[in-house]
């Protein structure tokens, strides 16, 4: 197989997502597939694993501008932890991971791997919270996680094991805890709107699809290309049963002893396989320039007289970009053509190319080229710097154009069974329906074509849609605005 | 227990080293241990966590400009994968800790938690080379890893789950991936020198003490106040065998197909634990500036009629220093006494203790009080961040000198084996003899005081105290210098 066509996308974003989301993520250097016997594992190779050090550092540096503290809890958890909050023993007890071993010895209890941490968080939490002065209490911590699912694997969206956060806090009162749930939502929603120029949707989950235990289950939604929904973040306001369940309590200013309220909330490396499905396309990834590893690549197009005033003209401004704090990479390589460059930084999603030949040098001026559509605007050579900053921003708003389009034309209503099943099956995206608040009525339509109710918006913001009206299933009274749409 | 008791450590750290080193950790908020059942895991709580992040961060940073990337590859590793370097699966096959289920199915092949990557990382590396331009290849890893040893805990310095990095390089040469392995061992000695004010000796580990796998192993050693030795971070040559068991080969300039030499090195969090033993005294944690969270607390000491004028006055210090970014807290509590915070920000470890009174205020001037040694100095209002800086220094130069001095205090030479057992269990420390390299020997001076042979020196630095001598233990003739202690 030859360079060239290992550089290659071959599969069709179009029409067949899958297939080429998985090509994607394999020739721009993402991640790997985990070894025989070990499917559902990926390995997360270094241009993958600095996307995420990017969403890292951005969050960690929101959480810790607003009260938390990370720290680090056991990668195990006791089975007889799990199993003393109920709803948590019975959410996760198929997809544990069980340690049975250690060394030569069975152990005397059986470990799991952490599929979530709130059951040996929540005990320690109990003994460092005693009085109401100790709250609010605010942890989190980055971790690798594993939930034994047998399905297919598809590299960041679906994996046994995953990188993620989890923060986990104890307060006063239900405000108090309702607030910070709604406090790292919102940071969730920054990180996608502001970062990763992805639009989404927040809302509650219905009842039945709540985390285990959960009072409510709020969430980030995102709308990917193919028409399905991408649960992109969840911020969990636990109510007392955690606390309850694990003696986490606290003494009120009046000397009483009271159960603290608890949240959590969580973000994975699902948010890398939401980039990188909403912006790339037939010629491999694209990044948007907040967060690509290079924001610019310099590609210098020379003939042999012209090699040096082309080469000396770049690397001056490689130099001044990289003075300014710019990201850039200036690709000399003499045993490769522009053309080859071009795709393969295309490839690999470098957002802004400079493409510099003897003219530009004489005219004093660079020609910069956005990815993904290829317009192409001439820049001074003076003030460079900050010239590449506003390509950024339009390089940036062009993306999140696009997918706020995507998003605004595939939220459609339905006010009957058939509608719903028709639309989604139709155009995907989101339905919204009036619904009664019964399980059975999503069943049917799950039944159908696997679409599910992916969350209902949180204050009753489309109230109009089912104020009055029937349950777009049974018929009966509507009680609350269902978005159904088929996820990932 | 009232606050006042909690707050004070009551064991001797010249005394009773143990006891007094679990109570630093455990009042200092440090970490906890774990929860019933899992003896060996510790919950590292946010003061503890900060405390790696910094050492992330140095590391982090040195390592990035050195040419190395993270990745993140799997928790598990296949029971077959780790069997295929017969070294690695004898070295740790005593203490995995396996994976038999996964839900509520036994796996066909049982997954070991990683005890240390290169089984996985290896084959990896042999997909993504080919030729010799794919070398030098250099990736990363922050990870936990778990080794089931059945020892008692001590947070930090052993635990059966810990934090590290492990680097994982390969190369053409053997002199490429020596002088990679030099690279690494100069970085932690940096970390521990510049940053930690922990003077380190390095060395290389005697044959039978190796990496299992490894062509040579070299690591930096730490002495510690009680007279036994740290390793305190690994840096291995492991020549061509991981390359030849996992195929790790590259076509060279001439089109030939050869094995890679590779090299792994990895720092835990027993630095931490170094970090800790070294510097603290029986009042509780030290920590030099460098790392400590908060650099500098202040104190204001008012009376009632004083109050407003003093805290306007440690306010405005106090966001002087913070814009000119030094980490700053200022304790202005009501309900607490001066002497109360001392004490607590004596325990927590900040270097620095600004205590503001109205003389200061009167006088513009602050009275600074340097940890561990109490001494106090007044230092001008105008330029304080400046000068808050200079009494960094001083600190840290303070904390290395009485470290260094412990060092060289305990170095001493022995050219027999009662001198050698005589010497070690008089003063501890390091001894230096002349050996012969049989690990008959190491075993003798070890079954009677548990003390062994923690390195000889690089580049045969030592020569002088074996050339033409015996071995201290059995009269043959000396090959090399060997570093005899106690050690953690």
């Amino acid at each position: 197989m030859s360079d060239e066509q290992e550089l290659g996308i071959t599969e069709s974003k179009q029409y067949n997502t899958g297939e080429w989301y998985a090509e994607v993520v394999q020739k721009a250097g993402l991640a790997n597939y985990g070894p025989e016997g070990m499917s559902g594992f990926i390995v997360t190779r270094p241009r993958g694993y600095a996307l995420w050090e990017s969403i890292q550092n951005y969050l960690d540096g929101e959480f810790k501008k607003t009260g938390v503290q990370n720290a680090y809890f056991p990668l195990f958890i006791p089975e007889s932890y799990l199993e003393r909050e109920k709803d948590i023993v019975e959410g996760f007890d198929p997809e544990v991971a069980w340690v049975t071993h250690g060394g030569h010895e069975e152990l005397e209890e059986r470990l799991a791997v952490r599929p979530t941490s709130e059951s040996i968080i929540a005990p320690y939490m109990a003994q460092w919270v005693r009085s109401h002065r100790d709250l609010p209490l605010r942890v989190n911590q980055w971790a690798s996680v594993v939930r034994w699912e047998a399905t297919e694997t598809k590299p960041f969206f679906r994996t046994k094991e995953f990188l993620w956060q989890e923060g986990h806090t104890a307060h006063e009162t239900r405000d108090g805890a309702w607030d910070e749930t709604m406090t790292r939502l919102s940071q969730y929603q920054s990180l996608y709107e502001d970062v990763l120029a992805i639009p989404v949707l927040r809302g509650a989950k219905p009842e039945h699809d709540k985390f285990p235990g959960a009072d409510t289950t709020t969430a980030v939604e995102a709308l990917m290309p193919d028409g399905k929904s991408v649960q992109a973040g969840t911020s969990h306001y636990l109510g007392t049963s955690f606390a309850e369940a694990f003696d986490l309590t606290y003494t009120t200013e009046g000397e009483d002893e009271e159960p603290a309220h608890t949240t959590s909330w969580g973000l994975s490396w699902r948010s890398l396989g939401a980039l990188i499905m909403t912006h790339s396309d037939d010629q491999g990834l694209v990044l948007p320039p907040t967060i690509a590893p290079e924001q610019v690549v310099i590609v210098p197009i020379w003939q042999a007289d012209t090699q040096e005033k082309v080469l000396d003209y770049a690397e001056d401004i490689a130099e001044d970009l990289e003075a300014a704090g710019v990201r850039v990479e200036l690709d000399a390589r003499d045993e490769r053509n522009p053309g080859f460059k071009f795709n393969e930084w295309e490839l690999k999603g470098v957002p802004v190319r400079f493409e510099i030949g003897p003219n530009e040098v004489d005219d004093g001026v660079v020609t910069a080229v956005h990815r993904p559509d290829g317009e192409s605007v001439e820049l001074d050579r003076e003030n460079i710097a900050e010239a590449v900053e506003e390509q950024f921003d339009e390089v940036y708003a062009k993306l999140y154009a696009a997918a706020e389009e995507n998003l605004e034309a595939n939220v459609r209503e339905a006010s009957a069974r058939n509608e719903i099943l028709g639309t989604i099956g139709q155009h995907g995206g989101y339905v919204k329906a009036p619904w009664c608040g019964d399980e059975d009525c999503e069943d049917e339509i799950k039944d159908q074509i696997a679409a599910e109710i992916v969350m209902v918006p949180l204050n009753d913001e489309d109230a109009e849609i089912h104020d009055g009206e029937d349950c777009a299933v049974c018929g009966d009274d509507a009680e609350e605005t269902a978005y159904f749409a088929k996820s990932y």
